[in-house]
């Protein structure tokens, strides 16, 4: 069996170093709370609210380090509340996306773009890839055996040298299920 | 193939009539604002709020006719939301839930139990499900195709001469899928 721990990712913002300072003041640098999966990722101890046109989330966790464009990742729950409608999109592909407006201690900017549910995506070694005969963007059918059994038929992969073996979904996709972080997920694909 | 027509439910209540009566007066009759897919059930004009200990909802759609327990059907999300922990169930299967505080115009109830997350079933008329090879209580496997395809291994079927063909899933499983109200899923099983 190719079992893969799960991973639901809440609502969160990735920053731009130009926006860090905006929020934060100048030179400011985020604080590390706790290290994700990934390697060198981390939740920041910091959060900002973002706000749309039907609502607004406050404490929103910041995920570090910064990265050259600013992205909101949420659900589409999420979506609704806030009165966007963002497009299921790869992390980093946030052309035509919508944007909202993010506060934070030292000052506020509108986003002209960024906001997008991320697709549900699996990150895999190199070496993990190799061995469950499995390629880099390949779509994988997964199935997840919690309280709500289903298998989600289009879970992208992601290969690297610089991964650790995690499967990432947004809370609508976890609720569904049933699962929780740090439970497991089984790859139906591959050999 | 055997396709059956998908309602998202939206966090919804059913109201005993005695609770009709506590929150909007003695002798109050529900007032119907659209049917719903299934024959005598309504969409009522009226709506409560919902309190628990973390948050609330206000404009909970109440659902009709008048039932013998009041239940609240909400989302793995809602729950969050609210704070309280109630556990997926078949409709009217409510010993040893809890519940939550509800408001209307002319009182409110405190429910000691009453709040569940409803599992996703479908609907079966007797015709359909003899045509198809399906039996009461049978659990199915659900392929959905919208945005964000997957499949639920493990949907109840309901078969009675009272029902009309469809599958009802809640706001969560339809957002993990990208489908809405009227999209179209797949049974898997049956002849």
């Amino acid at each position: 069996m190719k079992l893969v721990p799960v991973g639901v990712s809440a609502r969160h913002i990735h920053l731009s170093p130009e926006h860090i300072e905006q929020l934060f003041g100048k030179g400011y640098e985020l604080q590390i709370m706790k290290d994700l999966s990934q390697p060198g990722q981390f939740a920041a101890q910091e959060t900002v609210a973002v706000v749309g046109p039907k609502g607004r989330f406050d404490k929103v966790r910041i995920l570090g380090p910064a990265r050259g464009r600013t992205q909101i990742e949420i659900s589409r729950t999420d979506a609704f509340s806030l009165g966007v409608n963002p497009p299921v999109r790869e992390s980093g592909h946030i052309d035509g996306t919508p944007g909202l407006k993010v506060i934070g201690p030292q000052g506020e900017v509108e986003l002209e773009m960024g906001v997008i549910i991320a697709a549900r995506h699996i990150h895999f070694h190199t070496s993990d890839a190799e061995k469950w005969g499995i390629q880099d963007k390949q779509k994988l059918h997964v199935r997840l055996t919690g309280e709500r059994p289903l298998t989600f038929d289009d879970v992208i992969a992601r290969v690297s040298d610089q991964y650790a073996l995690d499967m990432h979904i947004d809370t609508d996709e976890g609720n569904a299920a049933g699962v929780k972080t740090g439970d497991t997920a089984e790859i139906l694909d591959g050999e």
